[in-house]
């Protein structure tokens, strides 16, 4: 057969064979790496942090379907086709780093996190055993333990999960676990109906674990909540009594340090009262508001935490460390978490290795890969320091002051409430519906009006905020500000912006 | 107060007050960045991957930790110091693209692939929404799209799980849901106990997932294997008509191509007839076979996985795309996936949207953040086709009919039986054992070689290899063959080296 046959077939068989080549050229595919590396600093990083640029570039799907060719093919392409394609992706993706970025829970960017995140991805390993992580075992150890010291605990245990859903579903899964150990070999049959508590506030992913775990959603029960979004302990206690007068068994209180619209902060301290008298797993979900832990100033929010069973907090949200990045910490000290998840397995977790077993974490994991999750987090804490992430925290509450103050010089903007939290909950009023409150079709109308002017944001690429509506009130914006990048500027044409899009409504 | 006061505390006020700078500084950071970058190429990917380099750098925990320093503080560290801190875990760290990690099912580097994963973390965005994944929410579409078709569904539904694990537990739910929707609201009280079948050799997620799901670790009913370690539909059917006996609902069959120690495939087709029997849901995971379905020559190992419902596969494993990188394949077309796990949560997932709302994949997950694992994969598959892909499980058969060849030749190795697929198994028997299989403690002895020889390997980091017992086989090791950057060399040497230390034990 002839190497350099121009008939494919030919050449990959010649090819397959000599197994004195590899498949791979480390100086080819090391210079399309520098040069995706330049395009990603051009295009995402420096581009995509500047306010002169677009948030996104809006494409309807099929246009972009089209621009973005996805189609996967029988034969490869050369490198500078792929080095378009890495450019068209950038181009098309959402600016989530931009300063003008208000949409979501996550945003902006740390370097030190993110030069983190890369060589995570180049080492590409594990986290189930020593074997294979011995630094990233260590490591994780390290950030959980630092973490529970915020919570208030020098004992425990965690894990890292790939994201806060999980984490609220390992929690029910212990606490679970802890009354009942045989529903691990048994399941739920022998077992009477469980209940969880929760308040209508809480993140959708209770309900989700619930449904995912056999408990069922009927069996979330909805604690209710003041006008700010906190649960009520005296409900709360109610609520358990009534269910146990039910037949049911509570086993399981989720609060929320940090609601996903409100940003309430579930009141600790009484919570904890309550699941004390009726011995119930007590869990803080501060996925989002785990982060207030680090400034003296607004720690208080979260009061009573170290009091807490266990507590998810999502780094990747408000400490800007890169999705994924969350945790599960507990204040159990006598193994629950592995004994509740371990499975044994030996052709991983041998009992005959060289090192201590316990340093094999893996088996605490529902998962059996686990991505490295800590190292960006370490790398930017020793980056700035407990002292620099409590200083952004701080920072965003002065910006939320500011926007707040602002807001209420301006006649269309309209506050559901003054923040507790980073999450401004506002109505922008266009000029045409102001002082029509009492008019029958008045909230009707002002619940289309964030819509529009979402569209039309999204469409010009200026900026990007969410809206929702929540029980009974409609449509209203939530801006969320918390990135490092933001600067008075994007606060005030964040103002402007929404009145030039929404004025004519 | 003075801007330039060497008193921590009054400049941090002040430059928290101003808000007109923004808390990081780019040029800095992308200085960072751009040297991280360098350090990167050239510990991990050139030094990591250079055969005269060793695959690890043992140290004790106690020692790795104090070289680490890896104690969280108060205030931050140079940029000098970071980049330190860069190289030593790089430095520290298993190199897993090294030619010589044969210790696990993943390893291996694809440059496309890690060009998409840094991009992916430069991007930082979340698979929910199409308005902040627009591109993505396409790209995971298709990539779908092209796998399934190599399963052979033209039409079907799917998505990108945080690993085979979790996408072996979505396939769980589904199957529960399908049969009984009211699980979802209600639990599983009201429901019989419901059973799932597997075989002994199956991946462990399959218990842990029974345990977390609330089905229970008893309810896994294990079915015969043969020696190779192939499910036997015979039995299979007999185990669903004696658990019905017993009042027991048999819902789920979770069959394995690929097993995790030994390689096997279970034969899909005859399971296939005892689940339309019995009317089950048919799961194959393929997490770590999948991949054979690229390859022409290969893929009839899978025969009949089109008449599944679910398949679980790992494009993070054989096809080298990096960590975390799976996905769960439906056939299903009803929207099973979306009305079993959504919870229609309005601050996510607006009814009121201005595009197409089917694009908000988000909901048909149970996590609501999720990381883009889909783009590393497309990337790999533009730049060497499916045929590109293909060529690399070929050549890996090729590497281990050679290796297995070149064991028989050699009078210390013993496989425990010809291989399936690309996970070679068996004992080396030290010079001092040969010929005494009739010894009463033949067996014990032989249990102790790989451990040792293993130990020996760590701790001189010339190569990485894993052993397990199985069943009543005592410890042996599983070297497995699929790097696209292994050559003949490698396997040579994996041979020597063992032989070099194992041939006093
Ligand atoms: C309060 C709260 N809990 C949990 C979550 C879920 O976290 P994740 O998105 O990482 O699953 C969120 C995310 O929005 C949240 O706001
Ligand atoms: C056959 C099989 N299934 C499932 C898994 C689990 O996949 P993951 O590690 O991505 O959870 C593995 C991993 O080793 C496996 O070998």
């Amino acid at each position: 057969m002839l190497p350099f046959s121009s008939d494919g077939q030919a050449k990959k068989t010649a090819n397959l064979h000599d197994l004195n080549e590899p498949l791979i050229n480390h100086a080819e595919g090391q210079l399309f790496l520098n040069e995706a590396f330049q395009i990603i600093v051009e295009e995402v990083l420096c581009k995509g942090t500047d306010i002169k640029q677009k948030v996104c570039e809006w494409k309807e799907p099929e246009e972009l379907a089209h621009l973005l060719d996805l189609q996967l093919r029988e034969t490869g392409e050369p490198q500078c086709r792929l080095l378009e394609r890495v450019r068209d992706v950038a181009k098309y993706s959402v600016k989530t780093s931009h300063p003008r970025f208000f949409n979501q829970q996550f945003g902006g960017v740390d370097y030190h996190a993110l030069g983190g995140r890369f060589l995570t991805e180049a080492l590409n390993t594990n986290l189930f055993t020593y074997e294979v992580a011995p630094v990233f075992v260590l490591m994780e150890k390290e950030v959980l333990r630092g973490l529970r010291q915020l919570v208030g605990w020098t004992e425990g245990d965690g894990i890292f999960c790939p994201g806060g859903s999980t984490s609220n579903m390992y929690a029910m899964n212990l606490a679970r676990y802890r009354l009942f150990p045989e529903v691990k070999s048994q399941g739920l049959w022998r077992l009477p109906r469980l209940a969880i508590f929760t308040s209508p506030e809480s993140h959708y992913s209770v309900q989700k674990g619930a449904a995912f775990m056999g408990i069922g959603t009927d069996n979330v029960i909805l604690v209710k909540v003041d006008d700010g979004g906190h649960m009520s302990p005296e409900d709360l206690d109610e609520k358990i009594q009534f269910a146990k007068s039910q037949g049911l068994v509570p086993f399981h209180v989720s609060c929320t340090s940090g609601t996903t619209v409100q940003g309430a902060f579930d009141p600790l301290h009484h919570i904890a009262d309550v699941c004390e008298k009726h011995k119930l797993w007590m869990h803080v979900d501060a996925a989002w508001g785990g982060s207030v832990l680090f400034s003296k100033q607004h720690r208080h929010l979260m009061k009573g935490v170290d009091r807490a069973n266990s507590v998810a907090w999502n780094p990747h949200k408000m400490l800007v460390a890169g999705l994924q990045c969350s945790v599960l910490l507990l204040k159990d000290t006598t193994g629950l978490l592995k004994q509740c998840n371990s499975a044994n397995a030996t052709y991983l977790f041998q009992q005959d290795k060289f090192y201590d077993m316990n340093l094999d974490v893996g088996d605490k994991s529902v998962q059996c890969s686990r991505k490295v999750d800590c190292l960006k987090l370490w790398l930017m804490w020793k980056a700035v320091g407990s002292i620099g992430l409590a200083e952004r925290v701080d920072k965003a509450f002065i910006h939320v002051r500011y926007l707040v103050e602002q807001m209420k010089k301006r006649e269309g903007f309209h506050l559901l409430r003054d923040p507790e939290f980073v999450n401004v909950c506002f109505w922008f009023i266009p000029p045409d519906l102001r002082g029509k409150e009492g008019n029958a079709d008045y909230w009707e109308r002002l619940s289309k009006v964030a819509p529009v002017i979402k569209e039309r944001m999204m469409k010009q690429g200026t900026m990007m905020v969410g809206y929702q509506p929540l029980g009974n009130k409609v449509n209203f914006f939530r801006v969320i500000v918390f990135s490092p990048l933001v600067t008075k500027k994007d606060t005030d044409f964040f103002l402007d912006e929404i009145e030039r899009l929404g004025n004519d409504l």
